[in-house]
């Protein structure tokens, strides 16, 4: 008999857990697999041997974990190299684990294929299996991530309130989203639009540089119009230079592991363009609000269609893992809109592992400041549906007496 | 035939918009009411007679406007002097406006207070009755105010994910949550706690100033013993001097015409305590999140309690108006804990005017950090319940090979 190991890694989100759950269940119908260990705090736990056994969780506690957000098994930022996946792979042995199944986004998918083409190497007869988590939806292959929907539900949320509290304190307003260099999760911002003057009115992305005069003369052109106005700022925005604006703004910048400047956690980006508009438009009601962490980690708020998704690339993992020796798991769109369907297929891990998708053009508008009708369809439904609201302001007056 | 006025003031919550269903609703049961117009823009709407026709609304708007976060007549920050309500009373007199409704917080409760007062003076026959709204929860008489139930709730479920995301990846974060002199929202973020090691571990409070040196010692205490830590700041917390921390930091501050500080729409306190973090204590981890108006405006995270009491003080206002002069609703909990339960009554608008409500020392743990079961207590039932969630890191281990 094989045992296998599932893990969690990177940022989390709404629904990691959900894939998790998948994979719970699916090995429980598996009559190849003995026993499935959980690796506390993603790789570091597999060297250090540290591991949960899954299959004695209760019927109540794998219910509230489908629900839970974060990663439930804790996450780890490593990025393992040659060596650390040869700890792994004599830890994986040491311990009959045949089965791999990693819940994580293309660094993620790196790891497994590293310890994959490793275990082939030494004749280890081992399965790696890739399932995308992320909430930037930045995965190559895949039509879209698990965790993407809920973190998209929760930005359009969001926007929805502020553009009413907006309308009733007018002024400007900036919201920093997440989104390092793809704007899916501050294009989310729009999909709760529904009157013609609702903000977001502007939208800024990583994938149009933007220069800060242009920013400013196009937040001046909706102020005018409307008397407000409720912009939406991906993180991860750049200068005409490629340089980010928060790049410019801070001194010194701390990088994680990976070498990636940290982004988020800070108001620096939000305050500095608050000032700018403040003191060049001489507009006095301007507030800027950084959602941060709120965006991946918040109880009580997941997309169905996210979480359902999520759960069914848990088992589908599962299930590719009986037929093929690795890969990573897909989502395909089979019907859209009010008929929005998918299906799941196996992809290659090196299709997946260490790149990132962008926007396409055809979700960006020729300005380069607001997403197209087309990303409204395509991200939509990923949400599961968003509340409607009421707002009075706009309906006809009493005759004046 | 005698007709009213409804308005609402101040900041938005996430059920003002329940309160004036509630006197919509109550409203068409008065044989004595005629009219019943919305003002636009609270008491600026009303000098420009700015109506619309709240019985025109379809029952499909009505039910989308109880569930709808922010100030669905729009809101202004005006704050009527004795010229501005002699305004007000004209535009009354010329419709025929004998009845006026207006939720908001104290200083709504003052307006309705000068405004009847000059009325009686006139001798215009004329109710005015306040409908008490707050996300602060920092009226006088009533229990508590509708709107801080969700804002609590939201405040709950944000806390409950970023210590879950904290679990995962551990660190220090410092949540910074509204509440410029009272803390019990900020105290909300402990409602969803659970196990033993659950953040927030610390909660700072406009109530107990506090020196940046205790706060750092507090905050390595817990992170040398648990590896990391959550702390939820209040953005009013001040130094031993009772200056708050925040004027400190800025070099100007923008003002409202209330003569209020700006405090929220701005990241300045929490990256200032990160960064302190992360200089004195040497940790590398430090991440830093201002909530800002998520808190008062999100679409689709009503506490249902909230919303149901948020309506139930509208219909009687409107009630009230109809055996006394004047007045402002509040609420009397009769039942806590499951059997959580409460009535209504009408007080002075003299006894809410003006005034403000701080956290009661029995709310507040001894070292000033922290907030009591007492407070939880009190609390929690006006969050509707909190998901509960599920972390796998505290299970216990499989033995090593």
């Amino acid at each position: 008999m094989a045992n296998a190991v599932v893990s969690q890694s990177g940022g989390p989100t709404g629904v990691i857990n959900a894939s998790l759950v998948g994979v719970i269940s699916e090995v429980g119908k598996q009559r190849g697999i003995d026993h499935l260990y959980g690796a506390i705090h993603a790789v570091s736990g597999i060297v250090k041997e540290d591991f949960i056994d899954l299959q004695k969780l209760s019927m109540e506690a794998i219910s509230r974990l489908a629900l839970s957000p974060s990663s439930a098994l804790g996450s780890s930022r490593d990025k393992p190299d040659e060596e650390y996946c040869r700890k792994i792979l004599n830890v994986f042995q040491k311990y009959d684990v045949e089965y791999f199944y990693y819940i994580g986004g293309n660094d993620s998918a790196n790891t497994c294929y590293l310890i994959n083409s490793m275990a082939e190497k030494i004749g280890f007869n081992f399965r790696a299996f890739h399932i995308p988590k992320t909430v930037d939806n930045d995965l190559l292959v895949t039509d879209h991530c698990p965790g993407f929907g809920t973190a998209a539900k929760f930005v359009a949320c969001a926007l929805i309130g502020d553009d009413l509290d907006n309308r009733a304190l007018p002024g400007i307003k900036i919201d920093v989203l997440m989104g390092r260099h793809a704007g899916f999760l501050t294009g989310a911002s729009v999909l709760g639009k529904v009157r013609e003057d609702d903000g977001p009115h502007l939208v800024y992305l990583p994938e149009r540089p933007i220069m800060i005069d242009k920013f400013l003369a196009d937040v001046e052109g909706v102020y005018r119009k409307l008397g407000r106005c409720v912009v939406a700022v991906s993180e991860g925005i750049c200068d005409t230079d490629q340089v980010t604006w928060i790049e410019k703004i801070a001194q010194t910048q701390e990088r994680d592991s990976h070498n990636n400047v940290q982004l988020s956690g800070t108001g620096a980006l939000a305050d500095y363009l608050a000032n700018q508009i403040k003191s060049k438009l001489k507009v006095k009601r301007v507030r800027a609000d950084t959602f941060g962490y709120l965006q991946r980690s918040f109880a009580g708020l997941q997309s169905d269609v996210d979480r359902d998704e999520a759960a069914e690339c848990g088992r589908k993992a599962v299930q590719f893992s009986m037929k093929h020796d690795n890969g990573s798991v897909a989502i395909r769109r089979t019907g859209n809109g009010e008929r929005y369907s998918v299906d799941y297929f196996r992809t290659d891990l090196s299709s997946v592992a260490e790149k990132t998708k962008s926007m396409p053009d055809e979700f960006i508008n020729s300005e380069g400041n607001g997403v197209t009708e087309a990303f409204v369809e395509y991200a939509l439904p990923l949400t599961g549906g968003l509340p409607k609201t009421e707002y009075l302001g706009g309906y006809p007056r009493i005759a004046r007496k």
